[in-house]
């Protein structure tokens, strides 16, 4: 049985909560939210309210936001499990130097809607041996894809998500845009969105690449930035146009 | 009964086939392909190796490149059926006037992979009434999404589309690269990817914004921007931070 306690309960931390509450050999002692009165009716959730009541765990998962970990580990008081953060952009030191610390990272956008989280890379961080045989076993019992990545190459991985998740998610919301002052509705482009996520488990996006820039077809390029005239997209689009074209060695 | 001819064999013409050929009430009466060479052996399609010798048909489809359109529709020989094509980003007027002249687009990618046409929006466009309704006829029969959409809004809606696909698909493999560069794979994103698409059906990109450049954390960014220090894409991560903040009414 690891016993595990949990800080903050946003949407990485309620995600991680059901989680593990459903894993065998795996037990939540206590959540610390600052917003206890909003939980208190759920009982089964062992809340507290202060740092200094939370009982011991064999490892307790900062699970706020990136900038208030450094401040959450120094007020905790020292503890006799790791202490470890969720975050893929914060390095392990971030933790205050009181703690056995480490990093429990799962490389997923948490939002209300429920995830499926055998399928989720957890990336651990450890110092010392010991401790990352305890986060392996720990993350073991919600995913099978359990990897060791130190500071610098997880705030890489994180960078990259950040290009595959945030920015991906603002050109779909330029879509939206485009579509709206045509009066269209976005829902017209979920079928496409969908399969373009989809291709990627049978081809790379470089296998998968289409579009007027890897064709170098000009006439195409210059017509749509053309219809961009006046919007704030129209730099944006040639910006993605020469990239891709630069990363497919075009000439445009 | 609706009868077809289709002109061209690639992604588009193929799927179209397949999805005309267990439609009921429609026969595709034959294909015209430059490579009937390579189909000779696919007995049940009726493969004709000359534009002259495609039989009537009530809707000849030209599934062809967009810039082989005009000429491929000057060859076609006069006929009593509707000529369409299927191009987002073309007019209808791109069909020698010979003809009477449509547009079948169906709004997605299409590779070797199936697709679900039942969900695929159908736009649509004729210059006569009666032909628009044969066209609307025969792509119930394939859709449950049928629009009728002019020249004009449908270049902006596939001008849209090529945020959601071509542009996003770089992205995803700018993911890739940077991923490779730290030896990573990118199936570590996979999750994430499909999470960003999925969610779409629930909520709105404008709601699912996430990141630094919402929150306006210039610390991050700053951090990310010295990440990408010496490689391509450091400028396309700046253009898109801008222009995310810039639509959210951020200032950085």
């Amino acid at each position: 049985m690891i016993t595990v306690a949990i800080i903050g309960f946003g949407n990485v931390g309620k995600h991680l909560y059901e989680a593990f509450s459903i894993s065998e050999n795996c037990e939540v002692v206590a959540v610390f939210s600052r917003n206890q009165a909003r939980f208190q009716n759920l009982t089964e959730i062992p809340i507290v309210p202060k740092l200094d009541e939370l009982p011991e765990a064999a490892v307790t998962i900062i699970a706020v936001a990136d900038d208030a970990i450094a401040e959450v580990s120094e007020t905790l008081p020292e503890r006799n499990g790791l202490v470890v953060h969720t975050s893929g952009n914060t390095p392990i030191k971030a933790i205050a130097d009181t703690h056995r610390r480490g990093v429990f990272y799962p490389l997923q956008s948490f939002s209300k809607r429920p995830v499926i989280f055998k399928e989720i890379p957890i990336c651990l961080e450890a110092e010392q041996k010991d401790d990352y045989e305890v986060l392996a076993s720990l993350a073991s019992k919600l995913s099978d894809r359990v990897f060791n990545i130190d500071s610098t190459t997880r705030a890489q991985l994180h960078l990259a998500a950040v290009f595959a998740n945030n920015f991906v998610n603002h050109l779909y919301q330029v879509s939206e845009k485009l579509l709206s002052k045509n009066d269209l509705d976005f829902s017209l482009l979920q079928p496409l969105i969908f399969e373009t996520a989809q291709r990627l488990s049978e081809m790379s996006p470089s296998e998968a690449q289409t579009g007027p820039a890897i064709r170098g077809d000009e006439k195409t390029i210059k017509k749509q930035l053309h219809l961009l005239e006046g919007t704030a997209f129209q730099s944006l689009y040639q910006q993605l146009t020469e990239s891709i074209a630069q990363t497919h060695g075009k000439k445009l």
